[in-house]
């Protein structure tokens, strides 16, 4: 099916994500917004640690979790992202080969240790994320596997590579390259206040050089400026040729400039973390793209793999993605 | 309740958890016992690790395991167990204290990186245990706590301390130490094979200075070479003076010389993964000596924390067994 080697390439912080319960109690005490993502220092990052349960520690990181999807559907998927040479580096390249996509970023050897996120998750499957950037920082130009970008039919960016500087010149160079080539350029807006930090580049972007867009309601209302949504999707069909709006339980809207398509979120029996539920929307989206399936199509693809991962603790996939596409007949059988 | 600060303290490797499913197929192609415990080098933890699919890093080692069981009924336990300086390390140390145990070992500063165990789990729910004892190997008489020590009650050690021979000096001096005290020592025999390598020893120490032992039916036809169960239950009884004898989803046999108490076993809908179900059924029992029960209490708060183990993946509770033994009545209410 496909013309290239690769169908994606993803590029995004390299993060090992330390997941915990907690209660409503532990967020407000801490003054801690439900539900979004913010950066943490290393201090900070011991601070709350201290004061978190007992934990998990599972590869995360958001684009890297999209890689993860889409390796489970069965395509050909690469990652670009740093780590450090230290445990927890050596645990997140090991987690995203072994699920079948290909890594080879070279982790930095100084400087600061692997990015972490302490994931805090309430009773009703909220995440809130505290991120240290870690050697996610060190990202830059010089990191990027040119072939593997020239090799790739959609280059998959994830918004939170704005934050560290070093990064976003990356990420501005890999979109150069895929364009140069010929290929597709994807963008996850990633988080609101991601947004409000980086608006204007944001936009620039979007009507320069994206293909393919994905946000959240939060997400697209921050970009636009606006507390309506449908003002926001009128504005984001101006502007883009494809975007992905996800409502959580509410569904999605696939939209273009000519068309809008609704689709179902595939209900799950009860939500145990809904941490990397954007991240495997994409990843199912995506997929669906690289089959050269309808809008619809890669739609349902897309809530089939949110529903797997909200059903269970981490943000990636469980079970085999593909599996699951085949017996709901996204995907032809064998 | 209680005459002194610890109700438990215990000794054993300090481990960090690397948990992932595999197939049958997986075990058979790599000669792999299922359901026991080996141990390993760090280039074999390298070989076995790079052939693993994706994994969770979840703190474990036998005794710890015990250790957070006890503090998740609301007992008072100290654990000793040496880590590395490293990342891993510090999730051990981090997972202990935060569900409530006292930990205070100092790390080691050079040598061996932090123990890890790589553990897969079949789809029929048992886990077969690929230890690398790393850091473990170096506990030593030097990091006894003896003061933690003389104020615990109970020093209970795992018996997968016997393999690393400073830690095997450590036990003994700890077992010293608690009779001296005029403390309790509990022993849990920990797997078949390490019981192999060290029967004389536990034999002898069995005889001299173990006042409750945990084992399950391979380990204790392991310890006396006979291949009859109740064989093995009319040794035990003459050589110990209490003993719980645990047989799975067959449930378990508390022994002493004079009285023989049956246990059912909790039923679980599902058995998702059996690691730590010895573990914490010691921590229950462990929490009913401590609380003055009868036998049969004891073994009911046992069955009731394993049960609870081995419904998820990991081998420390994730629900409060405080909570579960107060709503079937094992404990007061509050």
């Amino acid at each position: 099916m496909s013309r290239k080697p690769l169908q994606v390439v993803g590029i995004g912080n390299a993060i090992v994500d330390i997941m915990t319960r907690c209660d409503d109690v532990f967020l407000a005490a801490r003054d801690l917004p439900k539900g979004i993502m913010r950066l943490i220092d290393a201090a900070e990052a011991d601070r709350l640690y201290a004061a978190m349960g007992p934990a998990v520690e599972i590869s995360g990181g958001s684009a890297a979790n999209t890689c993860a999807g889409l390796a489970s559907f069965g395509a050909e998927a690469g990652f670009i992202g740093r780590v450090a040479d230290d445990q927890l580096g050596s645990i997140f390249g090991h987690d995203i080969r072994a699920i079948g996509v290909a890594y080879d970023t070279a982790p930095s050897t100084d400087g600061a240790p692997t990015a972490k996120c302490l994931i805090l998750v309430t009773p009703d499957g909220e995440r809130t994320m505290n991120t240290f950037l870690g050697a996610s920082v060190e990202l830059g130009p010089q990191d990027l596997d040119r072939d593997m970008i020239r090799n790739a039919e959609i280059t998959y960016l994830e918004g939170y590579l704005f934050d560290p500087p070093e990064a976003k010149a990356a990420f501005h160079e890999a979109v150069e390259l895929a364009g140069a080539a010929g290929n597709k350029v994807a963008l996850s807006l990633s988080d609101p206040f991601c947004v409000e930090r980086h608006r204007a580049a944001f936009r620039s972007l979007i009507q320069s050089g994206v293909d393919l867009l994905f946000a959240n309601e939060d997400e697209i209302l921050a970009l636009y400026e606006v507390s309506d949504f449908e003002e926001a999707v009128a504005a984001v069909r101006q502007e883009t040729t494809l975007a992905a709006l996800t409502r959580g339980g509410a569904g999605s809207l696939v939209v273009t400039p000519e068309s809008v398509t609704e689709i179902a979120a595939v209900p799950v029996d009860t939500v145990v973390d809904t941490t990397g539920a954007g991240d495997l929307y994409a990843a199912g989206f995506l997929y669906g793209v690289a089959m050269h399936k309808d809008h619809a199509a890669c739609g349902r693809l897309a809530s089939l793999a949110a529903a797997e991962v909200i059903s269970h603790i981490g943000a990636r996939p469980e079970a085999l993605l593909e599996d699951l596409a085949r017996a709901e007949g996204l995907i032809a059988t064998a």
